[in-house]
Protein backbone atom coordinates (compact mmCIF):
# COMPACT_ATOMS: atom_id res chain seq x y z
CA UNK A 1 0.00 0.00 0.00
CA UNK A 2 1.35 3.55 -0.78
CA UNK A 3 1.94 5.90 1.75
CA UNK A 4 -0.95 7.85 0.46
CA UNK A 5 -3.07 5.18 0.33
CA UNK A 6 -2.36 4.79 4.13
CA UNK A 7 -2.71 8.09 4.66
CA UNK A 8 -6.56 7.80 2.96
CA UNK A 9 -7.21 4.65 4.93
CA UNK A 10 -6.44 6.25 7.91
CA UNK A 11 -8.59 9.33 7.66
CA UNK A 12 -11.37 7.28 6.20
CA UNK A 13 -11.31 5.42 9.56
CA UNK A 14 -11.59 8.49 11.74
CA UNK A 15 -14.24 10.01 9.38
CA UNK A 16 -12.07 12.90 8.93
CA UNK A 17 -11.48 14.87 5.45
CA UNK A 18 -8.33 15.99 3.88
CA UNK A 19 -7.19 19.39 2.02
CA UNK A 20 -3.80 20.31 1.25
CA UNK A 21 -1.97 23.84 0.33
CA UNK A 22 0.83 23.41 -1.44
CA UNK A 23 3.08 26.33 -2.81
CA UNK A 24 6.64 24.44 -4.33
CA UNK A 25 4.80 21.15 -4.68
CA UNK A 26 2.85 22.80 -7.24
CA UNK A 27 -0.30 20.22 -6.56
CA UNK A 28 1.74 16.93 -6.19
CA UNK A 29 0.39 16.14 -2.65
CA UNK A 30 -3.07 16.36 -3.77
CA UNK A 31 -1.72 14.31 -7.17
CA UNK A 32 -0.28 11.69 -4.93
CA UNK A 33 -3.37 11.50 -2.67
CA UNK A 34 -6.20 11.01 -5.69
CA UNK A 35 -4.05 8.50 -7.72
CA UNK A 36 -5.94 6.40 -5.11
CA UNK A 37 -9.30 5.12 -6.66
CA UNK A 38 -12.10 6.25 -4.38
CA UNK A 39 -9.55 8.97 -2.77
CA UNK A 40 -13.15 11.32 -3.23
CA UNK A 41 -14.63 10.50 0.11
CA UNK A 42 -11.86 11.87 1.67
CA UNK A 43 -10.45 14.50 -0.48
CA UNK A 44 -12.63 17.34 -2.00
CA UNK A 45 -10.34 19.67 -2.18
CA UNK A 46 -6.29 21.50 -2.91
CA UNK A 47 -5.20 24.51 -3.03
CA UNK A 48 -2.16 25.26 -5.55
CA UNK A 49 -1.18 28.70 -4.53
CA UNK A 50 2.11 29.26 -5.94
CA UNK A 51 2.12 33.12 -5.90
CA UNK A 52 2.13 35.46 -2.68
CA UNK A 53 -0.99 36.54 -4.45
CA UNK A 54 -2.28 33.44 -4.60
CA UNK A 55 -1.87 32.80 -0.81
CA UNK A 56 -3.54 35.79 -0.04
CA UNK A 57 -6.60 35.38 -2.27
CA UNK A 58 -6.89 31.78 -2.12
CA UNK A 59 -6.06 30.97 1.82
CA UNK A 60 -5.89 34.50 3.79
CA UNK A 61 -2.34 34.93 4.36
CA UNK A 62 -1.75 38.08 5.36
CA UNK A 63 0.56 40.82 3.63
CA UNK A 64 1.96 41.51 7.05
CA UNK A 65 3.21 37.63 7.59
CA UNK A 66 4.47 37.57 4.22
CA UNK A 67 6.30 40.66 3.98
CA UNK A 68 7.96 40.14 7.48
CA UNK A 69 8.58 36.60 7.14
CA UNK A 70 8.83 35.85 3.84
CA UNK A 71 7.22 33.19 1.92
CA UNK A 72 9.14 30.57 2.84
CA UNK A 73 8.53 30.83 6.66
CA UNK A 74 6.58 28.58 9.53
CA UNK A 75 4.20 31.62 9.94
CA UNK A 76 3.22 31.53 6.57
CA UNK A 77 2.62 27.49 6.37
CA UNK A 78 0.90 27.87 9.34
CA UNK A 79 -1.30 30.74 7.68
CA UNK A 80 -1.81 28.21 4.68
CA UNK A 81 -3.10 25.19 6.06
CA UNK A 82 -5.66 27.09 9.06
CA UNK A 83 -6.88 28.92 5.29
CA UNK A 84 -6.92 25.40 3.84
CA UNK A 85 -9.02 24.23 6.64
CA UNK A 86 -11.61 27.38 7.01
CA UNK A 87 -11.86 26.85 3.45
CA UNK A 88 -12.98 23.88 2.57
CA UNK A 89 -15.11 21.11 4.85
CA UNK A 90 -11.85 19.37 5.82
CA UNK A 91 -10.60 18.73 9.16
CA UNK A 92 -7.09 18.46 8.70
CA UNK A 93 -4.58 20.43 6.51
CA UNK A 94 -1.41 20.24 5.44
CA UNK A 95 0.70 23.06 3.61
CA UNK A 96 4.10 23.01 2.30
CA UNK A 97 6.05 26.21 1.31
CA UNK A 98 9.66 25.90 0.47
CA UNK A 99 12.63 26.44 -1.87
CA UNK A 100 12.74 23.71 -4.22
CA UNK A 101 16.02 25.46 -6.52
CA UNK A 102 17.91 26.08 -8.16
CA UNK A 103 18.48 28.99 -5.47
CA UNK A 104 18.02 29.71 -2.00
CA UNK A 105 20.25 32.22 -0.04
CA UNK A 106 22.18 31.57 2.74
CA UNK A 107 19.56 32.77 4.41
CA UNK A 108 16.87 30.51 3.46
CA UNK A 109 18.72 27.80 1.54
CA UNK A 110 17.91 25.72 -1.74
CA UNK A 111 16.00 22.87 -0.32
CA UNK A 112 14.34 24.71 2.81
CA UNK A 113 10.44 24.01 3.06
CA UNK A 114 8.20 24.50 5.80
CA UNK A 115 5.33 22.45 6.79
CA UNK A 116 2.00 23.03 8.53
CA UNK A 117 -0.41 20.54 9.50
CA UNK A 118 -3.98 22.16 10.79
CA UNK A 119 -6.38 19.79 12.45
CA UNK A 120 -9.70 21.21 14.19
CA UNK A 121 -9.60 21.48 17.73
CA UNK A 122 -6.08 21.00 17.75
CA UNK A 123 -2.71 24.15 17.82
CA UNK A 124 -1.47 24.36 14.19
CA UNK A 125 1.63 22.50 14.18
CA UNK A 126 4.63 23.82 11.81
CA UNK A 127 8.11 22.51 11.12
CA UNK A 128 11.22 23.39 9.33
CA UNK A 129 13.05 20.89 7.30
CA UNK A 130 16.27 21.32 5.50
CA UNK A 131 16.73 18.72 2.77
CA UNK A 132 19.49 20.27 1.48
CA UNK A 133 20.40 20.81 -2.54
CA UNK A 134 19.09 17.48 -3.58
CA UNK A 135 17.67 19.35 -7.03
CA UNK A 136 14.56 20.15 -7.43
CA UNK A 137 12.49 17.03 -8.76
CA UNK A 138 14.04 15.47 -5.43
CA UNK A 139 13.59 18.49 -2.90
CA UNK A 140 9.55 18.22 -4.37
CA UNK A 141 9.44 13.98 -4.01
CA UNK A 142 11.25 14.71 -0.46
CA UNK A 143 8.46 17.24 0.53
CA UNK A 144 5.47 15.04 -0.81
CA UNK A 145 6.81 11.99 0.92
CA UNK A 146 7.14 13.98 4.91
CA UNK A 147 3.55 15.90 4.52
CA UNK A 148 2.04 12.43 3.54
CA UNK A 149 4.16 11.45 6.96
CA UNK A 150 2.62 14.05 8.93
CA UNK A 151 -0.80 13.54 7.98
CA UNK A 152 -0.12 10.14 9.08
CA UNK A 153 1.34 10.58 12.18
CA UNK A 154 -1.22 13.18 13.05
CA UNK A 155 -3.84 10.55 12.75
CA UNK A 156 -1.73 7.70 14.31
CA UNK A 157 -1.26 9.54 17.79
CA UNK A 158 -3.75 8.59 20.93
CA UNK A 159 -6.06 11.45 20.77
CA UNK A 160 -9.49 10.45 18.99
CA UNK B 1 12.17 20.20 -23.23
CA UNK B 2 9.39 18.57 -22.18
CA UNK B 3 5.76 19.44 -23.14
CA UNK B 4 5.63 21.70 -20.06
CA UNK B 5 8.34 23.41 -20.52
CA UNK B 6 7.62 24.41 -23.90
CA UNK B 7 4.26 25.82 -22.70
CA UNK B 8 5.74 27.70 -20.01
CA UNK B 9 8.38 29.11 -23.12
CA UNK B 10 5.50 29.62 -25.00
CA UNK B 11 3.54 31.53 -22.46
CA UNK B 12 6.14 33.53 -21.29
CA UNK B 13 6.80 35.16 -24.55
CA UNK B 14 3.30 36.07 -25.33
CA UNK B 15 3.00 37.59 -21.68
CA UNK B 16 0.83 35.31 -20.69
CA UNK B 17 0.56 33.56 -17.78
CA UNK B 18 -1.79 30.15 -17.00
CA UNK B 19 -4.00 28.85 -14.48
CA UNK B 20 -5.46 25.19 -13.83
CA UNK B 21 -8.87 23.79 -12.65
CA UNK B 22 -8.22 20.14 -11.88
CA UNK B 23 -10.79 17.22 -11.63
CA UNK B 24 -9.71 13.99 -11.95
CA UNK B 25 -5.96 15.07 -12.56
CA UNK B 26 -6.19 16.17 -8.48
CA UNK B 27 -3.10 18.62 -9.61
CA UNK B 28 -1.06 16.79 -11.21
CA UNK B 29 -1.17 19.12 -14.54
CA UNK B 30 -0.26 22.08 -11.81
CA UNK B 31 2.37 19.95 -10.53
CA UNK B 32 4.12 19.15 -14.17
CA UNK B 33 4.39 23.19 -15.52
CA UNK B 34 5.76 23.97 -11.60
CA UNK B 35 8.29 20.88 -12.63
CA UNK B 36 10.36 23.15 -14.05
CA UNK B 37 12.48 25.91 -12.71
CA UNK B 38 11.64 29.69 -13.17
CA UNK B 39 7.75 28.50 -13.71
CA UNK B 40 6.33 31.36 -11.57
CA UNK B 41 6.93 34.10 -13.75
CA UNK B 42 3.80 32.49 -15.76
CA UNK B 43 2.05 30.13 -13.47
CA UNK B 44 0.68 31.43 -9.91
CA UNK B 45 -1.99 29.32 -8.94
CA UNK B 46 -3.85 26.13 -9.61
CA UNK B 47 -7.74 24.81 -8.60
CA UNK B 48 -7.86 21.33 -7.22
CA UNK B 49 -11.42 20.87 -7.15
CA UNK B 50 -12.07 16.92 -6.94
CA UNK B 51 -15.56 16.96 -5.39
CA UNK B 52 -18.70 19.21 -6.52
CA UNK B 53 -18.60 21.68 -3.47
CA UNK B 54 -15.26 22.60 -4.24
CA UNK B 55 -16.16 23.29 -8.01
CA UNK B 56 -18.84 25.58 -6.95
CA UNK B 57 -17.09 27.01 -3.96
CA UNK B 58 -13.71 27.39 -5.83
CA UNK B 59 -14.59 28.12 -8.72
CA UNK B 60 -18.28 28.94 -9.29
CA UNK B 61 -19.44 25.90 -11.10
CA UNK B 62 -22.99 26.65 -10.91
CA UNK B 63 -25.31 23.77 -9.15
CA UNK B 64 -27.88 23.59 -12.33
CA UNK B 65 -25.22 22.54 -14.31
CA UNK B 66 -23.69 20.18 -12.26
CA UNK B 67 -27.39 18.60 -11.86
CA UNK B 68 -28.27 18.51 -15.50
CA UNK B 69 -25.10 17.46 -17.27
CA UNK B 70 -23.00 16.49 -14.31
CA UNK B 71 -19.83 17.06 -13.14
CA UNK B 72 -18.06 15.04 -16.23
CA UNK B 73 -19.34 17.00 -19.14
CA UNK B 74 -18.08 20.31 -21.39
CA UNK B 75 -20.50 22.52 -19.61
CA UNK B 76 -18.81 21.74 -16.31
CA UNK B 77 -15.53 22.02 -17.92
CA UNK B 78 -16.17 25.49 -19.47
CA UNK B 79 -17.36 26.83 -16.21
CA UNK B 80 -14.28 25.24 -14.44
CA UNK B 81 -11.74 26.88 -16.98
CA UNK B 82 -14.05 30.24 -16.70
CA UNK B 83 -13.95 30.30 -13.41
CA UNK B 84 -9.88 29.78 -12.61
CA UNK B 85 -9.38 32.56 -15.13
CA UNK B 86 -11.69 35.03 -13.39
CA UNK B 87 -10.15 34.23 -10.24
CA UNK B 88 -6.45 34.64 -10.74
CA UNK B 89 -4.61 37.55 -12.90
CA UNK B 90 -3.61 34.30 -15.57
CA UNK B 91 -5.03 35.00 -19.12
CA UNK B 92 -5.14 31.47 -20.32
CA UNK B 93 -6.91 28.71 -18.13
CA UNK B 94 -7.30 24.72 -18.72
CA UNK B 95 -9.68 22.75 -16.91
CA UNK B 96 -10.13 18.69 -16.99
CA UNK B 97 -12.80 16.67 -15.39
CA UNK B 98 -13.10 13.28 -16.12
CA UNK B 99 -13.52 9.66 -15.31
CA UNK B 100 -9.47 8.43 -14.55
CA UNK B 101 -11.63 4.81 -13.31
CA UNK B 102 -11.98 2.31 -12.10
CA UNK B 103 -16.19 2.72 -13.06
CA UNK B 104 -17.98 4.75 -15.03
CA UNK B 105 -21.27 3.47 -17.11
CA UNK B 106 -22.14 2.81 -20.61
CA UNK B 107 -23.68 6.57 -20.48
CA UNK B 108 -20.24 7.95 -19.22
CA UNK B 109 -17.32 5.19 -19.67
CA UNK B 110 -14.05 4.66 -17.60
CA UNK B 111 -11.28 6.96 -19.45
CA UNK B 112 -13.48 9.69 -20.66
CA UNK B 113 -12.46 13.11 -19.73
CA UNK B 114 -13.74 16.48 -20.75
CA UNK B 115 -11.26 19.52 -21.09
CA UNK B 116 -11.89 23.54 -20.96
CA UNK B 117 -9.34 26.13 -22.61
CA UNK B 118 -9.97 29.57 -21.61
CA UNK B 119 -8.60 32.93 -22.58
CA UNK B 120 -9.04 36.20 -22.33
CA UNK B 121 -10.98 37.68 -25.16
CA UNK B 122 -11.79 34.69 -27.14
CA UNK B 123 -14.64 31.87 -26.79
CA UNK B 124 -13.96 29.34 -24.91
CA UNK B 125 -13.40 25.47 -26.02
CA UNK B 126 -14.39 22.61 -24.96
CA UNK B 127 -13.61 19.02 -25.78
CA UNK B 128 -14.18 15.78 -24.72
CA UNK B 129 -12.12 12.67 -25.49
CA UNK B 130 -12.23 8.68 -24.64
CA UNK B 131 -9.01 7.42 -23.72
CA UNK B 132 -10.41 4.52 -22.96
CA UNK B 133 -10.31 1.84 -19.90
CA UNK B 134 -6.42 2.70 -19.63
CA UNK B 135 -5.90 1.75 -15.94
CA UNK B 136 -6.24 5.01 -13.42
CA UNK B 137 -2.52 5.93 -13.66
CA UNK B 138 -2.85 6.16 -17.42
CA UNK B 139 -6.05 7.58 -18.02
CA UNK B 140 -4.45 10.59 -15.72
CA UNK B 141 -1.25 10.55 -17.45
CA UNK B 142 -2.76 11.07 -20.86
CA UNK B 143 -5.34 13.80 -19.27
CA UNK B 144 -2.65 16.24 -18.20
CA UNK B 145 -0.69 15.34 -21.53
CA UNK B 146 -3.67 16.57 -23.59
CA UNK B 147 -4.34 19.38 -21.48
CA UNK B 148 -0.75 20.30 -21.89
CA UNK B 149 -1.27 20.20 -25.54
CA UNK B 150 -4.18 21.85 -25.69
CA UNK B 151 -2.04 25.02 -23.96
CA UNK B 152 0.72 24.90 -26.28
CA UNK B 153 -1.64 24.47 -29.35
CA UNK B 154 -4.04 27.48 -27.97
CA UNK B 155 -0.58 29.85 -28.15
CA UNK B 156 0.70 28.34 -31.65
CA UNK B 157 -2.12 29.69 -33.80
CA UNK B 158 -1.89 32.74 -35.64
CA UNK B 159 -3.65 34.90 -34.04
CA UNK B 160 -1.64 37.13 -31.34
Amino acid sequence: MTKAAEVLQAARAKGLCIATAESCTGGLISGELTEVAGSSDVFDRGFVTYSNAAKRDMLGVTQASLAAFGAVSEQVAREMAEGALSRSASQLAVSVTGIAGPGGSAHKPEGRVCFGLARSGRPTRTETVDFGALGRANVRRATVDHALDLLAESMRDSEV
